[in-house]
């Protein structure tokens, strides 16, 4: 008789980033079922053969699925494995980072999901701390060189609202305007043409990116 | 009766690279089974639950088991996955990049192994072809800002030599003073006391990697 395969679990977490007071936050979710249940901890599941095309398909099928939530930037960040990991057996989680404007998380009012700022969202369950620490790392890099903060944003933003996107996502304050001539050398943004923003007192010039810097990110959904 | 969950396959695939002619280049295994049983390609396998702390040790763990090498450095790269990438099923490959001085390789003498530069290396078996390419954007991106390029070459070098593997690892050539300047700011080496180089007419000062950045590297493996 053929030895069984002792195959491992293979699952997807997601850190889903969002900007809230100016700072990144992470939402959350309560687990419904054990291990873990009712702590908070990254969203995410297992891949299911019969229905995702791939683990980047899955990671997505569970934000829409277990959160109700569709977004524009969804990125592998790695894999994490071991047999310690999670108490159900050896497994492998390939962990994806995704960027949200906090409108839409907002918008959904969905009483399981709870947002904390990057720094108080330690002692999550499995290895999820180290998977958060990941994700930002990797967002401050990307952030350096490409129009990933802008992600964070609604699709139409001011000058400002752009600016203080960037200094949350690289943990440190920019210069006005030395970053507006940033800005204009990538050609990153163009304004949105007759859209003036009404938030403040003064109506400010409303912006959105380019259609290479959407594509670029779209490319990796 | 439970149903019982479809797991999918979990595998690991090494992009084993290293320094030959100036050129980067690829090291492929002659694959001894099915799928695709006599073809060249990555160097990979199953990984082994009971026996793969993670899949990190079970890359390193393939490496010395099938090819009879260990590296210095051995990185994640990302994860592919699908339904139609292996014939066997749905799978997932945590795939990692290697890298080996020439002189490890020659002196293994594997018949099963064989060389390629990058550019030959096409045509793979499963998605293979993707995978290397994954590899070299990282190490090309990682090379920009590392000392990675230095793990090409063996403990001990000549500034040429490590000028060569920047310029191959970069694909691009490199001025060589402000090379020379480069490396001295960024404290990356220091000379070997009493070691000169008999490989050219004139003996040339040999170097080696701070601790510093050594210790960058071995932390991932």
């Amino acid at each position: 008789m053929a030895t069984e395969l002792i195959r491992p679990i293979l699952t997807v977490d997601v850190v889903l980033l969002t900007l809230h007071d100016d700072r990144i936050q992470v939402v959350l979710q309560a687990r419904e079922k054990a291990p873990h249940a009712g702590q908070l901890a990254l969203i995410g599941g297992y891949v299911h053969p019969e229905e995702d095309p791939s683990t980047q398909t899955a990671a997505a099928r569970v934000l829409r699925g277990k959160a109700g939530l569709s977004v524009r930037v969804l990125e592998q960040l790695m894999t994490f494995s071991g047999g310690s990991r999670d108490p159900r057996g050896w497994s492998a989680s390939v962990a994806y980072y995704a960027l949200l404007p906090h409108r839409d998380f907002a918008a959904r009012g969905d009483a399981s999901l709870r947002m904390l700022p990057v720094a108080e969202a330690k002692g999550l369950p499995f290895d999820h701390d180290a998977i958060v620490a990941g994700a930002i790392q990797r967002c401050r890099r990307r952030a350096a060189y490409s129009s990933l903060p802008a992600f964070l944003l609604p699709p139409e933003f001011t000058l400002p609202e752009l600016r203080r996107a960037y200094e949350a996502a690289l943990g440190r304050s920019l210069n006005d305007s030395a970053f507006r001539r940033k800005i204009d050398e990538l050609r990153m943004i163009e304004p949105v043409a007759g859209s003036l923003s009404k938030v403040t007192a003064r109506p400010a010039q409303l912006f959105r990116l380019t259609k290479a810097n959407v594509v670029e990110f779209d490319r990796t959904v």
